[in-house]
């Protein structure tokens, strides 16, 4: 197989207008204040991004984005590739020029920087900690606005697959759907009723009747919530290969090896999204 | 003195707008396939947002306007204030109307929700820590790109005070801006020399030699950085009110007691907005 | 099974936005020139719209929002549903209020009207033509720049379902996809190896050997290009359901009948986007 | 006469907005997922854009863009000039570079470029059939929302002239603003008194009776609305010269050189943008 | 002839998109500092926004949007129409509701209500000393970024006429272009060889002998600019109702009836939109 | 200390959002009309902008930028840097390319250019007449919607200090706080109570007793209103330099030493930003 990009770019438009966002927030109508106060145009240095705990690289082409938006004489050296495994200690990126402009994208960047190798580092764990079983590791929905496709983005380069973009490009039906269409029954078949031909209907069941009720309308996600590993044993037999089994609820660490063991095909969380802590990164300046 | 808000309430177009884009990713052009495809027109439901964790509320207008911009027919009852602190059970709102335009904005609604009440409450937990010391509790920048106001008003429903805004609204000499400038002293003095006189000036120190400097030349605010509680004390004593001091780093639930009976007046916390993990609040539906 | 809508709707900042341009678009910084100078404030009409042919309602929402937005005080009747068969003569809306508010908002209506009307006519022309044989119409990605929505949301009014939105929501691996994978079954395996479980995958074959080779490696949907009825009817015969079977290329009201009938189960037409004649409707005022 | 434009140029900023409207639409959040996960980084092809049609080249320019917004690296060589007449398998630019971007890019660049060129192929067959008799053909407001400029632009590609852009650049009076206005002369009076000096005036008539009360007032332009040859020709020679007389109604490539060998100077047409067919346009790649 | 408005609306998106503006400056994303911490909610008060000075309304919707905008529960009498004449003292509108939304509305409602209303005085300065001669005043292009419209619109208000609104909407061939195209003579012929039937032609000149080869070739409107009066009288003379004459050059209050008093027909200032000094209009407020 | 930029430069992003507002005002849907049909391709041309009075320099990077955003093939030389004083005559930059790209820029240039020279020179009025008593010359809030940051960006070329972006950065408690606080001590309270360590306090007077209730309380501006000359001494004196002290009202060419000399340290002005009028500048062309 050719040697394919260890994950997806971010679509470019999304990247500027995320950094515009990020860089009006912060600049104001005033600009950066202390750094046009006190560093004089032309004095130069350098800037190296370094990671100050071990974890997993993603988002190293957004910060890299953000200083050359914020002053395109800058050059900039990238020297990690996205999804690195990286050790404390190293320097994700090193920036060159004027001193005023290094400093007022340095938040800028390490704020996304952070938080994407926060989630990239959250799901590479999860990911080493089902090594061997087949079984991947998927995100949710439940993420921040505006931000979704970067946290998915950092989830793909923690090595995990990413569950559906929105409402819009897959069905999900959960238990309070099921409730207001009637039942699974009724919502399988108006799902299928009504959708062109390249959505997939997935459906949520609590038990091992409800997954009965899937397998005989058909689907082709079933996700399995709050199942014990028997409970998800049994449901994988039950199922012989109809459907795509994924898992969700009480996905940490420490129990995602037993639910992976279980022979599920995905095992969903939220936490690597709405809850990973922010990598420690900082930024060290010498004038050059 | 008059009954004042508890918190400043958020500038009512940056809330329309994150709440468009929160939208507009989850939407796409599609729509929301399964809602729509299952739910029958004229199928009313109750939905009611529950906390499943202790904590405190930060957010309750930003879910409320969510429900009401997608669907201006559902009705929205709003039963907790922003910044109460909530027992696990808690309804937070509860929204009455179609439930498609419920399951439609479900996630949206509680994506921030989540993330803002967990910020109030990591605020919270330190905010309670340093009880009757006088300090205070204050954020920094180390926010997500697009959702400043919004994390910044979870600190304040926290207990907290925000720190500036951006580069723009105060002036903050950090280490690099030192370097950069040639020294404290003419750092200083260039701040003061061109800027306006709204404009408040804090410079980061590491060492009493620097804060004996900084005093020399005058600073509205110094931050003392990763000091010591027996620095931080002989800090406090050495300024005699000549400055607003603020203390950084290491600040935790365990540490951030000590730190406060130092005397320093700030404790600021760059883990409570880019780090504290998001508080689990769910949605019961029922039909109506 | 429930009620259901005989479409999904429109995501509402979608409509409310491409209504904004268009309003901006006309109006310029000037506004309405003609209809300020020449209509005096208070004059009163009613103003229908209605179809001067035979067809398919679609867009009507877009018509109404269109006028109640230039102007929320006029009163908008809405008197089809979208998706309704249309005979020449009939009122689809009628608007009440200022007649220069009227006068304004006509020409912006009536244009996006008329196209949305002229896809679901074209669409509902195909149906009509393959009804019995369980064959789908499905509509592609050939659509105009910010009208993709509403384009395809005119092809569901028609009867038709919807192929992927964009490239975003499906893969579909084409002739030219294939050349620069290095061919059908690298390209099938990369594919597979790299997306979320939530994707599905179609892949273009223009040869009964292709479909083999396609077929061995597993695909959930196969879009034959530009075969005869008997190479289609191969097709089906030697697919036995594996694989969704899509037919495209050389599709019109005379040749759509005899491709459905080779038991494919979607048929898509670039035609009825790109290329449907608009529908003729216009706005008969008079005074109230 | 020196040597001008064959149509002016479209605003930079509404070509790079249209182009970002439309890749946005297209990628989602997501990105490109086929070409992403089966095309391997750094595979090489030049893809050349060819017209399976006879026509009028519209939309060069357009198609360009849209390349090198998607990846300022590609190589675009343009070989056609905008309003070129094109025989069937005439190559209108090729592209060289990655094969990833190529494929991205191709949809978005055909689906403007295809519109563009059936709106100048139509415009420019009746333009042909007009050739020798002085009139000119003009396009309409029955444009599509965001595009007008571009279908405009097409219009004069094709040999037409454009006529009013919005309802901001000139006065029409109609049918329904004279019902509302009370009459032909209280409308001429009213535009007359409110309006710059910069602006010109048309008025729509239906009978010779109503040509004489405009003429008797005056106008700059009379639109004649469905007028057979013959009343045509007695509208000529009534108004001698002293307003600019318009030609509409039942304009097709049959019936336009009847109505200009009348003496009209100007024949418009909401056809040729509305309803002009798709000019059949593929990308034809390979590696590099 | 019917009333008619004193002047043409503002299109209404522009208005908001304004007022979103100008709030979004003021309110940056830490809200009103000052009236949120100091002002208790519930607090009722009246604002009324007084003139100080004689002078011209223009702008009152605009005010009074701003306060709905901010707050929609706030109730707004506005008591004096666009266009009228204000002595000093006069209500303009008045505004009840919560104290806190109206002083956080204030300085946007009248930076532009003064702004507009000083445009409007200036104008009517002009107008009122031309009265009698039939000669109407016009205003230019030269306007502030994103306030066209608005500047025009306060033009209307004074009673003068709008030049057009940008290069889009009518041909001004200026000194330089003539330069450019080689000459006068040229020039007019290419502009009209490639221009709509709709567009009006306006040419510079500054001789009469330039203004001999103007009126030998053609163009509605000639710009006689820094003519004396005795020049401009030579040029109606000659023109003798060939083409518009309009004047522009040392306009003032002081200098334009003599200009007027020449028989040319438009007399165009920059000085009434860019150097108009501002209304002085405050806001007075009591508790409700 | 250092050389250091004479004003900070303007927010990137800001400047060019502007630039691309006022040309899509001015070039609307259509273009420049004027040029792109006289004035044939490949005519190249030196323009040179030119003041036709004494003045002060602001601006410049504004009008540099809109050539180049209009045409990045146009050569521009700057000539003066912000903040230069400018004889009449001198030349501020020169554009060298294609003559029409010159002659769509030019009004859009000097639109702004002029404002804000208009601004500039105005406040150096003020801080030359103030020179040698330590007073600086601050602006104010009152601007025009979307040009703050340009407006105080030109004061500070002009030689004065920005007082507030907006309600945001800084508290200001003026007379109508008062009234709706119930007091200065109840607002001055409650401001600190709520408010972060970084924002600074300004409240406005009228007497000296209410300076004398401030200082009890403690500001860290006092701002003192239409105060005499004997006010303002008898101010300085009583503060003995416990808050700094802002004199405004009444405040021109001819009064403001005789304020600057009473000991304040800061005179603010609106008239500089809402009535500056314009500085006379025009652009030269010839072929080149």
């Amino acid at each position: 197989m050719p040697a394919l990009p260890p994950s997806f770019p971010l679509p470019p438009l999304l990247l500027r207008q995320l950094i515009e966002t990020a860089l009006a927030e912060d600049l104001g109508s005033a600009g950066d204040l202390t750094t046009l106060a006190t560093i004089p145009a032309g004095r130069h240095a350098i800037g190296t991004l370094n990671a100050r705990q071990d974890g997993v690289a993603a988002g190293i082409e957004v910060a890299a984005t953000t200083f050359e938006m914020l002053d395109p004489s800058l050059e900039v050296d990238v020297l990690v590739d996205e999804g690195d495994r990286l050790a404390a200690g190293t320097t994700l990126l090193s920036v060159h020029g004027e001193a005023s402009a290094l400093l007022s994208g340095e938040r800028t960047a390490l704020n996304l920087l952070g938080h994407m190798c926060g989630i990239a580092t959250a799901t590479g764990a999860l990911v080493d900690a089902v090594e061997g079983t087949g079984a991947k590791i998927a995100c949710t929905r439940k993420t921040l606005p505006g931000l979704r496709a970067f946290q998915k983005f950092a989830v793909r380069c923690g090595g995990g697959i990413n569950h559906r973009f929105g409402l819009h490009d897959a069905v999900m039906i959960k238990d309070n759907h099921i409730i207001a269409a009637g039942g699974i029954t009724p919502a399988l078949r108006a799902a299928k009723a009504h959708l062109g031909h390249t959505v997939k209907i997935e459906i949520e069941v609590d038990t091992l009747d409800q997954l009965e009720e899937v397998l005989a309308e058909g689907a082709d996600i079933v996700l399995l919530d709050n199942m014990s590993p028997d409970q998800l044993r049994a449901a994988v037999a039950k199922t012989e290969g109809r459907a795509t089994l994924e898992a969700s609820g009480n996905v940490t660490v420490k129990t995602v090896r037993a639910i992976a063991e279980t022979g599920v095909e995905v095992i969903s969380s939220g936490w690597i999204t709405h809850s990973a802590p922010n990598l420690d990164i900082g930024m060290e300046l010498e004038l050059a």
